[in-house]
């Protein structure tokens, strides 16, 4: 038997082409289709909650990985692009995400298991698992002074 | 030669297991892994925000629709839920999505042709064609009295 569990989000059209997305308990978000393809620019698109699905999905599964592995951190943040594009006869799809962690750790000595870590978070990544995109991880390690 | 767009979303530790997720111009968001996974309940997380994703793209792809089918629409609200299952010597992944519109239009007339664009959105939408997960549709029309 396999575990399983149901996550919801409900979208609801405002006027023109807009909609307020909700899930439960967290707060409303306005979204719009990007200005390219005729939406408003200043609030959350598809696209965008795309890419921060997948990013919030690898920051918080690579602190759930340093937690258990015991390696100190002192600042991480993560650039991430994801790449829209149009097919050969098909319709267009987000085919490449880069994911650009910059971590600081505290000692040299924690390069390589920190380097190991930030590849298996994007690996075990529950988000990760569930696109067509490849995603490329390309970490900067640095060592706080 | 294929056309192509660039999405950015950033992620920003902001200590234990908590981030912030920022995107040029929008709202910051704070995001956690759901409570089952040892995160805090009332924020947006991976799995929520890959759902508001999917319904975000249905339904301003589907008001995109109707506006060029010139369509009227009375009133637009769309449920969503993403089924997280653990495979079989797999991890977790987002294996299903289902999408409940309750859409209102004006006259019973519309009623074949409002079906008809339900489905196109969901076959045209750019976030449907990026992911791994097989997508529902169960749409509800109504006639306004």
């Amino acid at each position: 038997m396999t575990r399983s569990y149901m996550y919801e989000a409900e979208a609801v059209w405002v006027g023109e082409r807009r909609a307020q997305v909700r899930s439960p308990g967290a707060p409303v978000l306005e979204v719009s289709s990007p200005p390219e393809f005729q939406g408003q620019a200043g609030v959350w698109t598809p696209e965008t909650l795309f890419v921060a699905s997948v990013n919030a999905c690898f920051i918080l599964t690579f602190l759930a990985i340093a937690h258990l592995s015991k390696l100190p951190i002192v600042d991480l943040r993560v650039s991430a692009w994801g790449k829209l594009e149009k097919g050969e006869g098909a319709g267009y799809q987000i085919t490449e995400i880069l994911v650009k962690p910059l971590l600081m750790i505290r000692s040299e000595v924690d390069r390589e298991r920190a380097e190991r870590l930030l590849k298996k978070a994007e690996q075990s990544c529950f988000i990760s698992n569930s696109i067509k995109a490849i995603v490329r991880l390309e970490p900067e390690i640095l060592v706080s002074a």
